[in-house]
């Protein structure tokens, strides 16, 4: 079955401006996939311009004639964005017409509209936000929660886990991925009474490859496979991992910027650092995953150039390919019979 | 008057080998200023070696027959480690023959035994932990707590506000420190209930410069002098900023090592990178303090070398020459009638 892909595509700081030139490439890159892309019919038309049959023919439009503004209050766009871009492209979703969605847009506004339209699987109390971060090993690392949530429960860390686990062995493909809880220390005395509660709740799941407290520099050192934690000190973690590497992208630059004899320096060591930079380079990890919900949802950031957001459309048709919701459903019932073994 | 600082000579991942002689460069480089180690006598007798009499009259040692071990409980070491030489180096700041002590040992240990030997300043609920971070701006930026509170409340995040800002202030010599609140936002209606009231708080002192939300990549943008948040998030963002750090540094080593060209681009472009580093070196920034105790206390980092010890002493040095604990107590008062006015 190919994926179809429904694509936000009014959205983000640049709109159709970058999401149909990436929809495009991805088109010419992946025979096997269909987009649907979501917004105002006429500036679409025009955006997609000439192209050959093979790409049109696996691109459909559909019409929305609202935009969601990325500054907007997320439940007042649930009552006043109901035709907005985000909304139907989320609602091609839930009618089975797409098979995952991708949105450059409001976090807040996508969540709640997710939720409200698509529903949490049975089993989920909160849908979480997860995406990929780089390690010293080449290989990445999944972080959840990033923000959807603020004051998570040690019942709620327990989902993240099983959501955070399922998709790192999908899109992955790894069998058992470790499982560490984000702490302030590895010692099982550390932290507060919550991520307490999460360990002891984790380490007694035969199903979890739990590995233990790992902290915030474990994160990039290859040595666990999903960090679990609340949303709050998850989106802070992943900020300042933003406004690190921005900083010292900032220095690297103005060294090789001040005179003459560095300028030429530069010119030299740019082949170098241009690889360096591939292998750490953000834009390759665009595409974070709302997890938990009845469908899949993709958000993308919102400054995404061409390059990034096709990673993004990439992410959802790898769910897609893996049906990560479906397999979450079942290891979540696989949980509950454990529990009910334990019990 | 010289500061008189008790350096706790045993602990740390290296012990006297780098404490001793970061010491020697600290007395050798500012004039007015005293060391007291603590430690095994006989042993910081043999490091100490021969030295000119300029550097021994401004040296004393005292004796302490325990150490801390970096993985021991903190109440245990209340308990168990009253000969130690952390405990002792505290001991020296309580009865006034010490203005000031240094550690680089077990952090849990130190605020026990800080907190119950120094006692916290009145108004003073939590003593806190705060350190300096680099910017793209040049100049640093305080973050506090780092981590010896993990469920804080919003009077607690308000307590951090007040000793945030005077710490920067006199360190810094700064006027009016700008304050911002750690939020995964930056508007009014982001985030958790607890940073919501601090804000509220916050918003209504006309004695903290409180300028609003702030996210965890405007850390190093310069736009802000002082970050409060929570223990659990603030350590986060400190572990998670060394991990970004440490994982940027191994790719650009791996880069310029990959084969013979690159070793070359890399030899030519050492000085540059050098340069670089020095800015933003952490091991500048080496130096916690642990703020609202009547005495002051600065925390090294574990693994410090002699270079990066040297600059957790003369931290210690320039808080006793502000008085920081001091005008804290004043700033608290100022507060105080500030709120009885306003009642």
């Amino acid at each position: 079955m190919t994926p179809r892909i429904a694509l936000d595509a009014m959205s983000g700081d640049h709109g159709v401006s970058v999401i149909i030139p990436a929809a495009i490439n991805v088109l010419k890159e992946i025979e096997d996939v269909h987009l649907l892309l979501v917004g105002d019919e006429a500036v679409l038309e025009k955006a997609i311009g000439q192209q050959p049959p093979s790409i049109l023919q696996r691109l459909s439009i559909v019409h929305a004639s609202q935009v969601v503004a990325m500054d907007e209050i997320p439940s007042s766009t649930l009552r006043n964005k109901k035709d907005s871009s985000m909304r139907v492209a989320i609602n091609l979703v839930k009618e089975g017409r797409a098979d995952a969605c991708v949105s450059a847009g409001n976090t807040g506004a996508l969540m709640a509209m997710a939720r409200y339209v698509l529903k949490t699987l049975p089993g989920i109390d909160r849908p979480a936000i997860i995406a990929a971060l780089p390690t010293t090993q080449g290989y990445p690392v999944h972080v959840l929660d990033l923000g959807a949530n603020v004051d998570s429960t040690p019942e709620h860390l327990f989902e993240f886990a099983v959501m955070g686990s399922v998709l790192t062995s999908a899109v992955g493909n790894l069998t058992n991925p470790r499982v560490g809880l984000l702490n302030i220390g590895q010692e099982e005395i550390k932290g507060n009474e919550k991520v307490k509660e999460a360990a002891r709740l984790l380490s007694e799941s035969n199903i979890i490859n739990y590995i233990g407290f790992v902290e915030g520099d474990d994160i990039f050192k290859g040595t666990v496979d999903v960090v679990v934690c609340d949303g709050f000190v998850g989106n802070v973690s992943l900020k300042t991992t933003e406004g690190v590497a921005k900083m010292i992208s900032h220095y690297v630059k103005q060294s090789f910027n001040k005179n003459l004899f560095t300028r030429l320096v530069g010119l030299i060591a740019l082949p170098v650092l241009r690889k360096l930079r591939e292998k750490i380079d953000p834009r390759r990890y665009n595409g974070a995953s709302l997890l938990g919900l009845r469908g899949i949802v993709v958000k993308s950031h919102g400054s995404a150039d061409v390059f990034s957001f096709g990673c993004a459309i990439k992410e959802a048709v790898v769910e897609v390919r893996k049906n990560v919701p479906a397999q979450i459903s079942s290891q979540l019932a696989e949980l509950l019979s454990e529990r009910r073994h334990v019990g």
